[in-house]
């Protein structure tokens, strides 16, 4: 065991998925970090709420700096986000007297989650691509397989004759939703916080909608009419995708180990794990992984929607956990989904050839 | 207590909601049950599947039947589901030798998931009529309290003022987008099930396709190009908007019971909840009651992810946890609305006028 | 489907348990409450904070009860618990000026709560009565089957061969455990309920520690040195009990419907269920719901989790999820035993005679 | 966000425990799977079943062994379990033809198991003594505010007074029954596991109690009559009572965080967290931390009673997912148990002196 199978040294190759650790790795974060405050000296500038010096001023400093990643560490003890201590040393660097100019009308909250947002879009990214993957060696399996027959089962028991096609077309068809869905969720999802203190985005003299407008151009990211501090569906609706992508490949990892009993054999999987004690075992660890990973995702899910509950305008309570949980479900996806992907590209055929 | 608050003759007031309780009736549901046997038998008429007279044979015995419920409880028992004991009730009342040409082609789950399918749609016309009067009741409490001021507070702690109209905003916006969602979910589950006995739709003689399209036309359902036995993920869709609905519910509720604080006061509750102990008492019933909903939901939705883990051609393990867990996720998010629309009329302010 | 399938007409036979659902019958739960008002009355003319006269008043009226469910309805749409109007109506039959002197000292809470206690104290009898017989029918089903022959599967592939008695001590180990833990859990819930309204049973005017000691005695009920209005681990932990006997069970389930599987044929069933398309067909019925009742106990374990977090001396919103979830797992439990007894019973042999 | 809020640079020094982390980090496990080899191996030499050239030239082996992390994660990669890959590197350095003799009996359960054994044990000691300390900090608390008032709030309204002692014993009594618990689950997980390839002990030629004993006496762990491969639920349990030391610290932040309210100040905590954009705000970091954790714990135990449906002679699936889950348990149980004693040594005083 450790405490985290995903990012541990022995056990990641199994359970980790290296793109989205990069994702939601401390370097990556920070720089995201920083490049909120950029778009956001820029957007002040553009805007006339801070002088060219003062924005030269702080991009420079934004230019050079290095976190201390310790006294970081040591600010997310005392305050519960990284974000005030981030602030201090960032405008340490910053010539006097435009330090107080970075990071002007925003909030913690407003750093924080622009960095998810920039985070999940990665992440969906990959994703995406893992699906793809996913996908195409799912098709090629169904091609070459298509007429082949497989026992239907019902309840556990031999029902009628079925094509290995039709098999396989259960497990294609979610994935293909789950594609649309994805994609939906993300779009949903890439929104730039800037809501300020409380959220209401009051306190900058000007439109907020202009200033929201120029940084989420410049991050890439949507924009909405107000924040969503507190509004936390989106992030849910995501969450939900990838347990349901986890599910789905649940299912097919289901269906594999059983087609791969000793008396069923209705699947011949190249490879397979061995045993310490019985070396004629070839046991199929991607397909009980994929099992694992739907039941993980499926009780991570009860979490996500347990923040919605997110009082007043700011729930640290709500919010933290988010921070729990979320990566963890997207991790837990990306490795149900390149262990699929494996797993796929392990088969040798599926049923039996009609002409046997 | 009770083993179900949602129908007990005590609890169901504040628990239960009497429309989505009839939409999951026993004598619904097995109205459902008939009219998917009249839809195919109709169909199958249509092409040239079993004659005019086993069609009229098989009409006129849906239209006498009348079922016996002790029979079929028991028919539950015995097969886990209730449609051997409902066929076998209803080819008793047709006349022979057209018995065996009612339920022609298709099995249980095709019955059952197409009840829940009309099941679904009526739940939702309820729980759109619901949310519609508590967005209205929001806009109105908007109205009448927009410019009123309110301590905007951040992890429990007072932040910087914030009117009234900026938190009723963060209530009012996640419900929007759930209309949207409710809709575009219930347009997913509300589908036809024809998927014969292992799912493939094989058997019919006669492209599935045509038969499944006038079914689906007469039962006013969606039709799908295969079936979806084992692809629970638009059901798992329809759950998760549910539990979403009940978490933004559940931070009004938090919020409510936090303004309705003494010391607090931000708002102005008419009645509330007697004690029995204290005269003096007016409990936020309804607001707690949000929070408790959302949890509820929140909890559930686990177990509806978890079915997507549906081994080959039915589970009868998770397709039995869907129906233990969705009815009563759709009455909790019932219940959850009206009172909420309950709660929001009991409000008389919130916040302070600007001019005291 | 149906919002309860624990007391539905159709659906009951199959997840219900009449003696469960008779432990929270309406009818029981409302016995209980003037119990606890007949203990109270009594103990508190036993100090000589009533008369004899109010004593003999308020038992009168006890006595002659009888509940207006309707107007409880109300009551508890009202005030979120029926308690309130529950004493009004008792109050109404207590001859005057006597009728104040009932309930006196209690809050609401300490009457449900002390409902609940004796509830769960009926609930673990049954429990362990068929907790008893599913023990006895192993027992009987391993003598029978010790020295038969299986083939041990781990990660569901054939590894070694076991004896039929090696894997069924795994079915009985655990459930011998749990028989322990469910005596001991009971011990702890079934517990007086005595705080008052603030839950630290001031204002009696005398120890309290006499009274309810009086009280408890006569209710047949554990007493402990303060009250437990928010101190809800003691249910948890009986509920962490209801979850692990039904994942236990689910264990043996799982493995039933694998060993049932053609092609495995490790276990001979007699009976089974019937399918409505396939005449052939002997579904494993009661092995998949012990599945389906493992996952539906282990998702509602998680509500009674967060119901730990109960605010201040009463959460509303953490008290009425215990109603919410509670008697389901009781039921689900209650369900999953008497379900594998009659599956055991089922069994007429596992595994093959050594000497084949 | 991080992958592993528990482990991250940035983020653990909130969310982690540097302690249980050791517990489990990569070096500990990889030790205790040696001890577990070199206990075996004592144990097979003195019941004869391997020589005692066999013996010195396995302790040998182990005594200079240097694990290649990188062909473990390799392995982890390919069979699922570590173990496998760990013996062939073992036994790569033991002198031939003694190699052989190590491991022998043994399958890879039984290392893990046994070493997670050590892990909880351990985790157990450290998270005893956090618990011991936040009680001593709770009985200080206590005698300090004993008599000081304190508005009872039921169901988030001001009911009548209550001491500041009647609030904190209701902290208290929990811990104090949570630290029983915890012991008493401890010696149920501290439990040798030699089952061997299939769980029962068989092929070792002697009989097993008396290796097992041996062991169990080396390892300073318990040991039970038969093996507990598939018997998950004394695990479950263990990780029940994680859950519920979470729960009640929730309790007691959620009470922290509303007394800490402005309008209500029932308590004064110095420090508190800053804001980046709120210079007056002091937040009740810590006390919100205990609410996210509690949240935390009560969905992960969900997944934790899922695994006790472990199909026949071992679950890939069900196994795994206790990997991924119990650690980040534990982790949270004493993150949120040192947040807990840093909280209350925060609190200057609660509530109001009765001369006030």
């Amino acid at each position: 065991m450790s405490v985290s199978l995903f990012t541990d040294r022995m056990w990641s190759g199994l359970f980790g998925d290296e793109e989205v650790q990069q994702a939601f790795a401390l370097e990556t974060t920070l720089d995201r970090y920083l490049a909120y405050e950029v778009a956001l000296t820029n957007a002040l500038f553009s805007h006339a709420l801070i002088s060219v010096e003062a924005k030269d001023a702080v991009l420079a400093g934004c230019r050079d700096f290095t976190p201390d990643i310790e006294a970081l560490s040591a600010g997310v003890a005392q305050d519960g986000v990284p974000i005030p201590a981030f602030i201090r040393q960032l405008r340490a660097g910053i010539a006097e007297p435009y330090a107080v100019e970075c990071h002007k009308t925003s909030t913690s909250q407003d750093v924080m989650d622009t960095a998810l947002a920039l985070a999940l879009k990665d992440v969906s990214a990959i994703l995406l691509g893992h699906l793809s993957g996913v996908l195409d060696a799912l098709k090629t399996l169904k091609s070459a397989n298509v007429d082949r027959m497989l026992m239907g089962r019902t309840r556990m028991q031999a029902a009628l004759p079925i094509t290995a096609g039709d098999r396989i077309t259960t497990w294609i068809e979610p994935l293909k939703r789950h594609q649309q869905r994805l994609s939906d969720a993300t779009e949903l999802v890439a929104v730039l916080q800037y809501g300020g203190p409380v959220g209401n985005s009051s306190g900058q003299g000007k439109p907020t909608q202009f200033i929201a407008a120029e940084m989420a151009a410049e991050l890439e990211l949507q924009v909405t009419p107000n924040s969503w501090h507190t509004q936390r569906d989106n992030l849910v609706g995501y969450a939900n995708v990838l347990s349901m992508i986890s599910g789905s490949l649940g299912k097919m990892g289901a269906d594999i180990t059983l087609m791969a009993q000793q008396g069923i054999d209705e699947v011949k999987l190249s490879g397979g794990g061995g045993s310490s004690a019985m070396a004629h075992k070839h046991n199929p660890i991607k397909a009980e992984l994929l099992v694992t990973l739907a039941r993980y995702n499926s009780s991570q899910i009860s979490a996500m929607h347990s923040t919605l509950v997110h009082e007043q305008e700011r729930s640290g309570a709500a919010w933290a956990l988010e921070w729990m949980v979320l990566p963890g479900m997207c991790m837990a996806t990306a490795s149900g989904l390149h262990s699929a992907l494996q797993l796929l590209q392990q088969i040798e055929w599926i049923g039996t050839a009609v002409s046997d």
